[in-house]
């Protein structure tokens, strides 16, 4: 749909895609208690450079990587074959592919609503994050709905002196109703963790609470040691009608410790949309997730773009258990999309946050420990490109 | 003008163009009374493979990375747009991009004369580095003329956990005369950067004198503890004249601390080149800086290709205040390039270098300490390959 | 023969092939009697993206980066020119460049004939590895053979603090009979090393036994302080007859110390297999190394693709001298290769290992040492796609 053109093979069999994504980011954020949270700069989101194509019928490639951060890290890096049937197509994907896993963490960074994902999507995750490295399949139905599953061992950059852990996950969607200007989604996943001896000693999550470049500002799990197994689940609503769109979503993660202690965390979110030039949120009713608009007016052709305004409220629990010392978080976010074309778009959010931390941070070794009731205003901007 | 082919969607608004550039060197140095300081060996000075393009009519993109280092760097990247007006074209980048300072400094790598920039160039220049990253905008004039400005607000690589500093810079170039085989052209800039509290506890600089395979071969400033705020300005003279080019600039950096004590660093360099094989000496009348030559007899059409000998003098002060201990360094270069067609080019540089450094470097865990009037010389030389 | 196409401009001149290989590996380990050495799980063995072309005839360029491990690797990236002659083709590369290096170690990883390549290529290897950095000249003769010598300074990554080691490497392969289904092999190799002083206080080496995955199976040799130079050396013996192939090599590295104490490294590997759809396995005459073979029935017409079994023996012996404590190992491999087409291809290795170090590991903070005799079962698995 973005349009980047794509090369072919005199006999068609091998094709060749060039996808390019840009995000570069300004955040500032005041208010809070404590002053080294109040600090303001810019970075790189995302800088990604790829391929995709056909290396002979039926076997499709993706690799992609990305250059945002110090080192280069490998996003999607698979071969897959697909194959039709009466019901729809089925896809088997071999290598490092991108997870299915709740309504937000399975929309493309590319066409998310906000600068970051919920924390539905962000901490109600195993630990081998957002990619699955292993066998992955798909179902796509042709009525609307789908299934997938996989299995991962392990996930890059592990080290190579101790088994990988085992990961399964699985996520479908059905649309009880589509027409042309209204839909509606239901959603459900879950994932299971297995956790090898050695491997994983301990654990640790956090969450950013006001946008990615603030690492000061995160809710931060208690330290788990010795977990043993962990599983997580989640369920999704969504529904858009003319220019109105809106999504919810609730996820809750057990962890099981060798000593036999467990902890939840849990996470919901709702948000509502608005195009105020009128086109339709995207969606993709292939794979029940947020997609790219339709920009009926690009400002390329002399047109207004598609301008979009959103609020969202979410909210996140570390803590569910006597025993470890978790934090909490909640947010509402307001923000505003001006997709120039289908490559460009420009995004505003203005965060009101509120992280209550009962432990400083494991590993830091400075004295910001940021504890305790603490709320403040985010201001993050992004140019973004996509090909 | 390198010719890497452009390839296009079927409607011509999406178009994709791969760059390249290999630089491999070689280094040799003897002379110095310090042993450490009389190696040799090879590197790849720069390994970047990048595209460049239009996404849509009027937004361009860009990205480059260079391989040379372990860690992948990110070098151009970013999207722009441009408009034509009556006096001339404004452009208006976002992202990161190569910054617009000094003489040496504005001309790609692929262009300069040496094999190395003069310390005007690397010396004098903001802590963010050869890169802007933020906006830039720039105005090229039809008469020969262009200005820019750019503003940044941290760098690549910079931690989430701290505010990032701001920096503005700004050029401009005129060519009072310019005819076919004839030029003058006269340069100003300057930059201000304004360091965030906590960012920048302190900051130190150094500048290799015998090509940059040789880390051991350099001047350095002292350490300023707690810099808040610093400017910097040069100027910038040169000119052609059939098969004689010539260029000489000065630069001069104030650095102002929190604690009121400021220091200076200053740099001049002035060179001269001969033409063998008769062709003008590359020069871009659009943004002041030295560019590629015409090649009038390429190897690989049975000519001589182009062959051109150069010398240079410069010199770098970083200890214009009793505060501070500074060292001191000068060279002198003459240099040899023979390009064999628009893609290849062989350089031989030897270099007499005189370096007298008063405090050790700073964070050198070892004892060479390189302090004192010392002087040696190097032989580099280098293969290019750019497309 | 892979066939990704190829982009050429207008003239012809320029053109432009894009380069990708994804190999993902599983593995598992049984057997030991050392807990920490039965591991299990996955990663990316090579992940690679490159592009190569022509400039301008005659100049050739080639660049490939690993995205496997944390850090980008680079492999090839060189500029090379070549001159047709009487008796065959000579090719001078300038940069980084596989080096010409044994039977198996000159082979490429695309189309070794297990998941690893045998000891020989792996452990009688100069420091700076597979890659040679500087020159690297080649004469393919019409008939049958070819004669390869680099010498190189350096390797990637080296710090620019010190001098850079000298490599000299070169390798010859004659072919005594080619027919139609049949084929002999003979060749010889070596290499001499000039250490720094300063650059290499020491060194120490390590092969593993049971697949790169597993680190903690792994053969490895004493610290040798102080090394001077050292040379090697290798012979090779193959041959193809019908669906039969077979090769045998030897090698040995001999280290001198600044000491005066030597102490010498061997292996030796033999490798026999059998093509059970008929299809002779793949070897290049022009460079003297196993190539791809034809598929025949490719799985993406309809066919059963190319299915081969292999076995192979081979044996390391770091410790042939009393003053320096290094460890043997030996190994037996059976593999099966299943080609579904030029592309696509699935491994499946068994290999029984035995160990027998002396010392623990250099640097190892733990204590895995992993000493005296210990053996066990490694069962590996790979998807490879290259194009």
């Amino acid at each position: 749909k973005t349009g980047s053109p794509k090369f072919s093979s005199r006999d068609g069999d091998f094709t060749f895609q060039p996808l390019g994504r840009l995000q570069y980011d300004y955040s500032t954020t005041d208010g809070s208690r404590y002053a080294d949270r109040e600090i303001d700069g810019s970075e790189f989101r995302r800088l990604r450079i790829g391929f995709q194509g056909q290396l002979m019928e039926p076997i499709l490639y993706k690799v992609e990587f990305d250059f945002a951060e110090e080192n280069v890290g490998v996003r999607d890096a698979y071969i897959a074959t697909k194959k039709d049937f009466a019901l729809g197509q089925g896809v088997v994907y071999v290598g490092n592919k991108f997870a299915d896993r709740s309504l937000d963490g399975a929309t493309s960074s590319k066409y998310i609503w906000f600068l970051e994902r919920n924390p539905v999507a962000n901490a109600i995750i195993p630990e081998s994050g957002y990619y699955n490295l292993g066998v992955t399949s798909a179902f796509y139905g042709k009525d609307n709905w789908h299934v997938s599953a996989g299995v991962s061992k392990g996930d890059l950059g592990n080290s190579n002196t101790e088994s990988d852990n085992t990961t399964l996950i699985s996520r479908a969607h059905f649309n009880p109703f589509v027409t042309d200007n209204a839909m509606m989604h239901v959603g459900a996943w879950g994932f299971y963790e297995d956790f090898a001896r050695g491997n994983q000693d301990d654990l640790t999550d956090s969450e950013r609470f006001a946008s990615h470049f603030n690492d000061n500002v995160r809710v931060y799990s208690d330290t788990i040691d010795e977990p043993e197994t962990s599983t997580g689940y989640g369920v999704e609503l969504a529904g858009l009608a003319g220019p109105v769109a809106a999504g919810a979503e609730y996820g809750r993660r057990t962890i099981d410790t060798r000593a036999g202690d467990d902890t939840d965390y849990d996470a919901y979110s709702a948000q509502i949309g608005y195009s105020l030039t009128g086109e339709q949120f995207g969606y993709s009713t292939k794979n029940g997730a947020w997609s790219a608009p339709t920009i009926d007016n690009p400002v390329t052709d002399g047109g207004w773009g598609a301008w979009q305004v959103m609020a969202r409220y979410d909210a996140l629990d570390y803590e569910n258990n006597g025993q470890f010392a978790g934090g909490t978080g909640h947010g509402t976010t307001l923000g505003v999309s001006w997709y120039l074309n289908n490559y460009t778009r420009f995004m505003l959010n203005w965060i009101n946050w509120n992280t209550n931390n009962r432990v400083p941070i494991a590993g830091d070794p400075t004295d910001r420990d940021f504890t305790g009731s603490d709320d403040g205003n985010t201001i993050s901007a992004r140019a973004q490109v996509i090909f």
